[in-house]
């Protein structure tokens, strides 16, 4: 029996390139498939023929909008996942749902083998290989840019010298990787990292200084799931995507930062995630209104983890689960409704009600209604201090 | 001998009106310290004596606000200390310098007590008490506020009745705490938090999205303090106090928030903090070019932690000095320049460079000069991945 | 209707003179509530008559020792619940679950107060008072020996003057607690943190150093569960039973400390807790085989967490029920057999078997059937260490 | 200008087998680096010549007893350092000690390569190679073990074929490594973990079960470093060269774990460390009396990721630096005496005093002489149980 390669296609330069590569190099026939994840940009039928174009054996389109945003973008949301405090894990969190329809792909079309696009100095392929260990360790796994050392040149080479349908010639100087939940872009220019972005960088965003309404948004969540917009009920990939909308034209959501890499080198990139920040933003508030305090302190330090894991590749480790177990516990009563202004660059919250409040207004309140005892509040402040006042006392004795 | 009781004046109806209250409920003589931390307002001499026309046996200004800057908001600063991931604790820094100042007033005055104007709601009181704990334990404290159960209608009849040199007419509707690393606001109409705070509130901002010209400033650091702005060598104080104006007009630095007290209640609080949160995203900025993967990524709990900490009063604990020797080794190598715009209340970083950099352009381009060998990644990528490639495997054994 | 007073009974000199004291005191009933935890002791139907005889309206035993077991003890099994590393919260766990029944007998006697025992000092008080507040904040609590100040010698004095049918010539001189999880001792001398235990202070456990037979013993888990000892289904309370005796004959679990309480002050502790830490030690060692590394380290701090919240008498709490879901997310695997010897104080873990093993052989042998691929490890070392190295590289150039 | 290889050498097969392997495989002399932990066992002056006999061009030995013991063993020791709860990382102290000298002899004979024995499927591999990229990445490394896959059967072969002066006949079915903290012993049998280990295995160790007089052992601490032992002022070296002997008389520090590796495997190791294990004991026992109780809390956290660091090769790492000063700055007050038992296995406190001591004998006892002010409890218990209570009130009201 030949053997046949599941790829992860996408449909430029490189993955169009790696069917007869692959072809060539392995003598199995390729099974071309690309997700959507809501990148937009080109038809997925049209990526879909592309690859039989280059000569896949079968091709197939995978629309994963609704449960990317299910299953991937409203967990990292209920996390805050924002990898070094600023980068919520865009690329991140589309490689495991890639990876579950290449191996369910692999185990539809007899595949032995699965290929991926990825070089060997991204994070891409970790996300990739880990997946795969996990899912279906018995396949085998090709890396033509990593593996074979394949470059842009030699890609353009091949591509001309099998006459592939692939227009090389429009050469963009822009990296990109793009899904509902943001988009990324690196570049030459912006590998000097004194350098700032130029506008023509960004496409998810306009210029947050340009002149414009601000525009007021009401964001409703049941149990730390964005359920609706300005009442109106909605799927999650709909809110991220009128969000997307609605942020982006405010400037919302742009990052610029020199990040840790998990193969070890501090690499410069640039982001575009309007919905995903608004997001947060309101996700956020909204538990520091329902969620207790002690928990809402430990919940950082579990969210941190969380991104950094699903960072580094990690989806589906064991830690990953449980932490999961975790978040869901305490998402049980972040429900409620978030007012927000979107206005040059800023998702600033400027209301916020909710049913399972822990905002008590008697016990808050300095006027007329407080019932807040503060007679307690002496024993309180003394015995809360003891361990450092026994602690002082001693280093003071002992100079 | 006479009792005297060292009084933390601020110049306020309630501080002033403590002093003859001190003086009848204790029979002893009031001592009147008022510490200047860069909250501007009144003239502090104006202060000192209006102490003395309230009936104070002494009356002390302390000018610490280089102090303050340097030994307060600087550690702030290198702990990119943001309460719940917004509050860069502004009044949790000063109480801790005022304790320090009324310690040595006593000691200087032989007083044998100490009072505050703090409730027994808030976090102050904590913070007051827990420091003296600390600095010295034999001191008694009296919060005539909290302890005596003093309202504003007490203290105004007080007033009135003692004919205190006090303007009892002008009742500000905001309760406000201010020094030169940022103002806190409550008022009775934010205790509804659907309601949005009005431009009223504000006083150290202007409206962000009023239009004005884009502002750049160049901020320089050495080893986690920041030096100099646009190459001008300045003190913490210099470089705070410019960029409260400059980061201020366009807006930088609002916070509007629920808030977890100490005293276990959740509080909404305004805040404005233009300098610090424009040094806080610089500083944040330059250690993720200076600062290493796993260092930097332990350093956010730790830095989360020293907040709380802060927060909740335990300035002068064992385990805040601990983490501060802990901070200060992570801040040898964070020096060099940021490159910030600040518009439409945004601080956006957009260049960064340093001679401790860790970014490595010859690691990370993707163009000519590469220096990452991609063949290390293969055995990387799978030996990382196999601890849950086990696990994996064992759980679909399992089922 | 006459004020009801439900009091946490134990039988002893301190709540048998409280019966009387609180219907003196608020003129209300008292309802006498025994908790049966495995305390073992005196007869508890003894116990029971007894508060009659001091005056209770009504009197309830509750045998509480499966439930206490299997939904407090096996959870602290499954957090390896060590506070200090050392103290596997005796007392701590029985407390939640008093409150529980106190509030249940609350509820159906029409109580409207809460009593016990505790003194102000000590950890106890926090525990059952914060338990109240979470599971019926209506109850009002009296704690006589806190709020009165009650002493030793005034109980003696009361109960003499009111000829209750109490003993109180045969003074202990220990202050003792105890339950099926292990028991506590205090006593003067031993507030001398110099002195050495004496023997008599022991009661679960004989002098390890006695020459006796070692006793070998197979435990076995099922998902975190004992399920059975030696092949013998027994119930969680059956099998900790057992192993206080079998490793209790063997000086087993005597643990000799200064703790640090909630309130804020350290004290000295003994404690004797055979079974559990026969149990702990084997059901850490089962973890060791069946959870993946990184969840492993993850949840040592989980573990240290939950034993803080449990001592701080936060059962009820928020944050405890998040990490509830973590561990319970944990223990899913932690199936098998440990195969444990019991001799001179030590429970030694001489064997291990798992149908969820992690542990491969063909991975970890160094002989025939070696299935690691050492070829990997070049790569991974190399991009392991490359943060460090680039660290140390701007280290040694910046001197 | 030939190349030169400096090599670790222990005088075992393996690395005096690699001698004149490396000269035949690179055309470089061989220089080879013993150095003296304290593994004992032969002397160092017939290793060194034994490696001029097998063709090394150069021989030294590097006498780092008390530097291993100060510089290593010391700071594991002060962060109570046990892998797993466990392990107390005898040879991953070892290895960045040995990478230190083999630098420096690089340094002294112009080498240009550095080698080592390890394999490719252990820890050692990264320690070796992480601590030459943080101190001498110009170094290149060589592995034959892992590189070239040597086998013992290879290099018994090699050994014969080349006449080297070693008795290849003595095959131990043990591989071992030890040094002053302690020994590890790996074995065939024990790759079945249901295999208990035989009293063969253990040598620092005797059995923990034979009779013998109790030895009380009474050890001083200043600042965390262990001073003397029954009042003799001694080296660190010393006094863990002691209590090994004392410890391990009784049969103090066995462990049998399964333990998880850097590279993704669990592994079974066997382990003595009866010194290390009296000393750690020791000295969490003083830092329980010395140490305030939430920098405690935060300590073990720190201590555990320590641990992890170290295990994990991570010595050099700027992380690990930084965990350094925080570890400093807790054992300021880590002075004192503990009194200790060795007996039957186990190492038992039995008394602790220290001029810092925290424990307070006034407030902590129920006799005579109470300075706890139990009045103040009340209004702690509300406050701290305040956030639970509301939490319980909103759960109970949403049902």
């Amino acid at each position: 029996m030949t053997d046949r390669v599941v790829l992860a296609y996408s449909g430029g330069l490189d993955t169009s390139v790696a069917i007869p590569f692959l072809a060539d190099e392995t003598g199995a026939e390729v099974i071309a498939v690309a997700v959507d994840v809501g990148q937009g940009g080109e038809d997925m039928e049209v990526i879909r023929k592309r690859a039989l174009d280059c000569g896949a054996a079968e091709s197939v389109v995978v629309d994963a909008r609704e449960e990317f945003a299910a299953d991937f973008c409203v967990p990292a949301l209920q996390a805050n996942a924002l990898y070094m405090d600023r980068y919520p894990l865009v690329s991140a969190l589309s490689r495991p749902l890639i990876v579950k329809h290449l191996v369910a792909a692999a185990e539809r079309f007899n595949g032995t083998h699965v290929s991926h696009g990825c070089t060997g100095k991204g994070n891409d392929q970790v996300r990739f290989e880990a997946g795969l260990a996990a899912l279906n360790p018995a396949l085998k796994v090709i890396a033509p840019a990593r593996d074979y050392a394949w470059t842009r040149d030699k890609a353009i080479a091949f591509a001309e010298e099998k006459g592939l349908p692939i227009d090389v010639s429009k050469k963009s100087p822009y990296s990109i990787d793009q899904n509902i939940w943001g988009r990324a872009v690196e570049t030459g220019f912006l590998e000097d990292i004194w350098n700032a972005p130029i506008e023509d960088v960004y496409s998810y965003t306009s210029d947050p200084a340009r002149p414009r309404e601000a525009d007021e948004v009401l964001i409703s969540f049941r149990s730390g799931v964005p359920v609706a917009l300005d009442g109106r009920p909605l799927t999650p990939f709909q809110i991220i995507d009128e969000l997307n909308q609605r942020a982006g034209a405010h400037g919302v959501g742009r990052l610029d930062m020199v990040e840790d890499r998990l193969v070890g080198i501090k690499s410069r990139e640039v982001y575009e995630a309007p919905g995903a920040i608004a997001l947060i933003t309101a996700h956020m508030e909204l538990e520091s209104v329902t969620v207790e305090r002690d928990l809402a302190r430990y919940k950082r330090s579990v969210d941190q983890r969380w991104g950094e894991l699903v960072y580094d590749g990690l989806w589906f480790s064991p830690l990953k689960h449980a932490l999961d177990t975790f978040i869901a516990d305490t998402q049980k009563y972040v429900s409620g409704d978030i007012r927000m202004t979107l206005h040059t660059g800023r998702a600033v919250v400027t209301g916020r009600r909710s049913e399972a409040s822990l905002y008590d207004f008697s016990l808050a309140t300095y006027d007329t209604g407080d019932a807040f005892d503060q007679s307690l509040a002496k024993g309180f402040v003394q015995l809360w201090s003891l361990p450092s006042k026994i602690a002082a006392a001693r280093d003071g004795r002992l100079g």
